[in-house]
């Protein structure tokens, strides 16, 4: 099974996807190596573009996500995850899903489920 | 309300997802003047990579993408918006979604379901 990653320098985008609602819980990315351990594992790994190295997601929050199913795009540069969200919330800002954030006219507003609050979990203010 | 073009060379990522099945059905990209159209007509536009101009999606098959609402990620780089798919098809291989295909393996199967001949949509054998 071939991915391209060739078209964003070593890096696919990933839609992490609630297995049992379908809400989406993010995007993040993976490079090969990310992507070759998520399979292994069973449980996201992506690559951190801030930190430039492998993100375990959950490795400091606890929050990994289980993967039940990969899904590849027809162009086979982007990756669909099925996920169960251990601790309920996807987001570093407590909430479910990132995308929790609705467009209202030029405005957003909270439509996101908080789940946690991020300064007890990370323990920064 | 700032979405962040500047990480990806002007680009952010688009979640397509049906808005009823809640099935992810694409990702795409919008620079800022497509994002702007998308906003201002209701319909999805896009901007290709490949043809390197705007994309209005279905503009050559009719398959266009109303968009019912837009939600905007924790990052402010990511976009996903809800849509009703005309054409029951999102994807040009004439699958509702471009994620038809699932990782078995070291293989991929196909799990989607086709809902138009591409041939026939698009004239092109």
């Amino acid at each position: 099974m071939h991915l391209d990653f060739e078209k964003l320098n070593g890096l696919v985008p990933v839609i992490a996807q609630d297995v049992e609602t379908g809400e989406v819980l993010m995007l993040a990315w993976m490079n090969q190596e990310a992507f070759e351990e998520t399979l292994q594992t069973g449980r996201a790994c992506y690559y951190s573009r801030s930190r430039k190295r492998l993100w375990r997601k959950g490795e400091e929050s606890g929050h990994v996500q289980d993967v039940e199913s990969v899904y590849i795009d027809c162009d086979a540069d982007t990756v669909l995850i099925k996920v169960r969200q251990r601790g309920g919330a996807a987001c570093h800002e407590g909430y479910k899903s990132c995308f929790f954030r609705q467009l209202d006219g030029d405005q957003t507003r909270v439509v996101g489920e908080r789940v946690f609050d991020p300064r007890v979990v990370y323990g920064k203010p």
